[in-house]
Formats: structure tokens, C-alpha cells, sequence
């Protein structure tokens, strides 16, 4: 991936403090690893309570972690003032969430003044071995404050911004 | 849809089973609500624990609701001796998820003996309103222990099979 | 789903029109059949020169066919001056696309400023025996000319707008 | 991404055999760049006959490009007799098709015995630059004739085999 131009120089801290501001990332012990623009990645222990019926890590807490990581990459690069949603994603599991420790991995494949595109990667840490277990595609949206959007900002010639 | 006959007389038991075997939903406080086979409705109440920067429900948590709802309709279909697993999901958010309680309702597009279709959808009910905040569209597989797997199960002239 | 009302009174016109201009849609031989807001189903019939390997219809064509049939219904509720761009889409390939005919329906499942959410499922008429081949879940983006845009439009407190 | 070891030797000519006999790819103008066990490159040139309506290559055809070449690339390693179907796949819109060339990149992700996960990249040429259009997340799936079934091949234990 190409390196990307934060808008925002304060990114570092503004993306630590959306992080934080997220009770859930806190309930499932998710935490920031590494950070910088447009790339990131997040970690958990397992925990028996978030288990399926075989004992592995379910696919939706899994998902949450993926998701997360792909909103934190897309918002290192939006402006000061964005706030940010996701518009969908994809998740794909190619093994199960069996491990001690599972790495989120995101980062942003094409980033947009409206919509950033981002790919992630989860991976499970089991005796002493490391697995790809589940891979994401995503789409993020910025969402500005009103007084924001009065400056027009698009231009229709170009996709995904 | 046209209605499903379940292959496994016992499907409802086997069901709940399966589901009340996964530590996860627990924890996220989801139930079941309706089953019938290739159908389910689960429910959720809102826990702040499970909230993002806004203090709605976090997208992988809802997603947690859809995967978990296909899986369970997918399941009701399948013979006796099988495991499920989910293969890949894509979930569209179309709204926050805002409310007291939150809805899950899946089912099945397309039964076949190794994959397995299914539509999700998440509700969330918010001062008396019901509103559609995701939908998923998710693939779903079939593991039969070794023995079952010996005799020839699969067509290769059908799809999906 | 919910009956839409369009922004544009002459929706009817412009979305012929829109499809009229796309060469690939007279190529592969997609017709509209049916047109209504948030509504439409469109049809083409057998071509050899798009089978794939086992003489059914290739996958990617199908593809193009619930596409178009996913951005015909975004479109016929977007303001008169916008086109229209497809941001993602996932299909899932239920049964081989074997048949005489094909019918392409999608619907708007949320429609909104800037992002319309769509969903389509694909048939295949064989032999007097119609059988859904394929689904779609996709995201539409009006694309507004800059002037129009000027005018603040999106409000940060709603989702898809 | 890790070296594959086909099971197939003559894969490379099972491989070109199964792409020559898709009427859609010659149609298309699609053609082999390179291949190796897990990864192709497909091409195309512009064809003024499947553009939408701004001109560019329609969503649909680059998708049926993205998915020629997933399957291209699970294919070089899979078991002699197998055939395969496209399960589903979703495609990312970064940018509009427009160029003089497009070619399309796959890779597995992670191959079994019955389903195989596979991404690609879809790449438009334009006046000398090359621009990262389109990308895709699919599962394609084998399809092994009766016989080659009745000996369990499948492990219960493991994911995506």
C-alpha cells in the first residue's frame, strides 16, 4: 500500500480518544498495537465468554474486532472534525478462532472525503503459532458536521470521494 | 419462501441446544425468540457494555446477532450428526443501532447438504418504533463427522449441494 | 417493503434514459420490463456468447444483470440532476444460470441522499420452471454536479443519508 | 502470500483448457497473462460495447473479469477431476473503469479441499497510468464427481476443507 497523508496532524491522539470513547472494545479487552496513517493493528486475549459451541471465538466477535480495526485505519485519514460509520463489510473465515491471543490487522486500500475503502486481516496466536483466521473488506464513511458540508467539497468527477 | 421440511425430527431440541452451548450469546444476552425450521427470530436488550463512540450497539456486536440468527435457521435444516460453521457474511448497516431492544430475524434462501444460504435482518426498537438497522446475507457449512461423509452424499449436477 | 415516493417526477423518463445509454446493457441484451419507485425487473435472454465452461451463463454476467437492476431502482429515487455510481455489491450463486431466460428483480431496501442500499435476486426460466439462481446485496452513491452540492445537505444525526 | 503446491501436474493445461472453453471470456476479449498455482493475471482492452452509460467499463464486466480470475487461480490447485462454481463474491468499486487496458489479479487466500477462498485486484491503464479500480473477496468451489467422493476426503476437524 502506498503511504498516506494524514488530514488531520493530530490523528494519533484523535483516533486513541475514538478508540477509547468505545465501551465494547473495552468489554472484549480489544487494544490498539500499532498505529499510523491509514494502517493498524488492534489485539485480544481469548475469553470464554465470547465463545461458539466449539470452544473457538465466535465469528461476530471476531467481525467486531475486524470492523474496528478497518474503522481506526480510515480514521487516522479523515479531517479533525469527522465523526465515522461503517457502511458495510464483508467478513470471510477461513479457519476457527482458536487460540490464546487474536491480531487485527487493517488497513485502508483507498481512502475518500466521503467513503474509505479498507481490507483487514485477523490472525490467531495458538502455541506459539500464527494463523490466518478470517479476512475482511469494508466500507467506512465520514460523516462532517453540517457547517463542514457547506463548502462543497466533492467533485462528481471523481469515485469514492 | 417456500416452507422447509427439516431433515432432523428432532431439529427444535437440537437447536437450542447447539445454541445454549455457545458462551457467547450469553454474555451478549441474546435469546431466542421464534423457531421454526429454516426460520428464527433472536432478540437482545441494549447493554451499554456493547456500545461504540455514540453509544449505539457496535456494529460487530449486531453483526454477532445476524450471523448467530443464520446459523441457528441453517441448522434446523441440517441432518442430525452435523456441526455448523460460518463460511462468510456480509452485513449492510443502514441505520444506528439505537434502542432498547434489538431484533434478529433469519432465514434460510438456499438448504444444501454442504452450504447453506441465509438473509438476515436486525430491528431495533427505539420509543415504540421498529426500525431496520442491518441486513446480512451469509453462507453457512455443513461438517458431517468422517463416517457420514463416506457414503456418497453430493451431486456434482446440482448447485449449492 | 415500504412504497417509495420519488424526488424526481420525471423518475420514469430518466431512468430509461440512463439505461438506454449504456452500451453494455444493449450488448448482453437486458431489457426493463417492469418500473416502478424503488422497484424494478429486467430480463435478457440465453446468449451463448456469455456461458462459461459448463454452458450456463457466466456468474459475471448475472452479475451485471442484478447490478443494473440494483442501480435502475436507486436511481429512480434520486433527484433529477444526479447519476449514479455502484460503490460495492456482494452476489451470492445459488444454482447454475441454465435456462431460456433470465429476470433480474431488485428492490430498494433503504434509499438515502448520498448512499442507496438495494437488494436483487436473479431467475432463471427453464423450461417452463423458474428457479432463483442468485442474490444480490448492493450500495448505490448519487453522484450530485458541485453546484448542488453547495447547499448543505446531509445531516450528521442520520445513517445512509 | 505463501507458494502453493498444485495436486494437479498437468494444471497448467487443465487450467487454459477450462478458461478456452468459457464462450464469456472470448466474448469479452478476456485473455491469460500469466498463471501459476494460486495466482493469475487476466486482460482485457477496452470495448466501447460493454460500457454504462458515463462511458466507463460496466461494474458487471469488470466483475465478470475479477471473478474469471478467482476461479483461474483456485482452480490451478485443484485435483484432476474436479470442476468448479462460483459460490459468491463481492466486489469494491474504488474508481471508474476507464482506461485502454484492464487487467485483473488473483490470488488463493486459502485453498481446500471443497471450498477455496481467493481475492483480486482489478487494475484500469490509462494514458500510460495504471490505477487500482476494483477489488473482489470470493469462495469458489470444487465439484468432484461422484466416485472421487465416496472415499471421505473431508476432516471434520478442520475449516474450509
Amino acid at each position: 500500500m502506498a503511504a498516506f497523508e494524514p488530514k488531520n496532524p493530530g490523528y494519533r491522539a484523535a483516533t486513541i480518544a475514538m478508540f477509547d470513547a468505545q465501551p465494547a472494545m473495552r468489554t472484549l479487552g480489544v487494544m490498539i498495537v500499532r498505529l499510523s496513517p491509514g494502517e493498524v493493528e488492534l489485539a485480544m486475549l481469548h475469553s470464554a465468554a465470547f465463545t461458539q459451541q466449539n470452544g473457538f471465538i465466535h465469528a461476530g466477535i471476531i467481525t467486531a474486532g475486524l470492523d474496528n480495526a478497518c474503522g481506526v485505519a480510515a480514521f487516522t485519514l479523515m479531517p479533525e472534525e469527522a465523526d465515522i460509520l461503517t457502511v458495510e463489510f464483508k467478513t470471510t473465515l477461513l479457519a476457527p478462532a482458536r487460540g490464546e491471543r487474536f491480531v487485527f490487522k487493517a488497513e485502508v486500500v483507498k481512502p475518500g472525503r466521503t467513503l474509505t475503502f479498507c481490507e483487514a486481516r485477523a490472525f490467531a496466536e495458538h502455541e506459539g503459532k500464527t494463523t490466518l483466521i478470517a479476512t475482511m473488506s469494508g466500507t467506512l464513511m465520514a460523516m462532517l458536521p453540517r457547517k463542514a458540508q457547506q463548502t462543497p467539497r466533492m467533485s462528481s468527477a471523481r469515485r469514492g470521494d
